[in-house]
């Protein structure tokens, strides 16, 4: 259940639930600007904990402050649930 | 003159000390394959620690157990020492 893809109602619904994210490409997508690079590492640092934890791994890209983040679920082409959970994780994080 | 724009020559010189980059785009580029995501964010995590000690910061991707990694000077618009010097430290780091 959680590795099916989000019909497009459900993925409106969990999107309503998230801050700042879009859907690009049929991913999540992302984009954080942080004070410098100690705080964007630190932020990765933290999502890596809890992604390792969820056993659901982000794909990203980090430029100095800048971080890009893309969540789908590779098992089903798309974005799940698993997708929205971890968004919603980092969310949390950002949140503070 | 460590932010200066290499030579063709200088650069063709650098790389040939290097393991396994290749210049792209005026980018220093290496793409790295890990045994899984553990490995792949310890590894960045050694590297982040080393480019903050050299206030020069690598354009890096992380999909699970791969990481690509882009090296540039921005002030210079290509590749210069300080890219063939984090360069060099992440091989050392690759070599145990």
């Amino acid at each position: 259940m959680a590795r099916e893809r989000l019909t497009s109602q459900q993925l409106e619904e969990g999107l309503a639930t998230l801050d700042g994210w879009q859907v690009s490409e049929d991913k999540l997508f992302r984009q954080l600007e942080f004070k410098d690079f100690v705080a964007a590492f630190g932020f990765m640092t933290r999502v890596a904990l809890i992604a390792q934890s969820m056993d659901h791994h982000p794909d990203w890209t980090n430029v100095y402050n800048r971080v890009a983040i893309h969540l789908h679920t590779h098992d089903s082409g798309g974005i799940t649930k698993r997708d929205l959970e971890l968004a919603a994780r980092i969310d949390g994080l950002l949140r503070g």
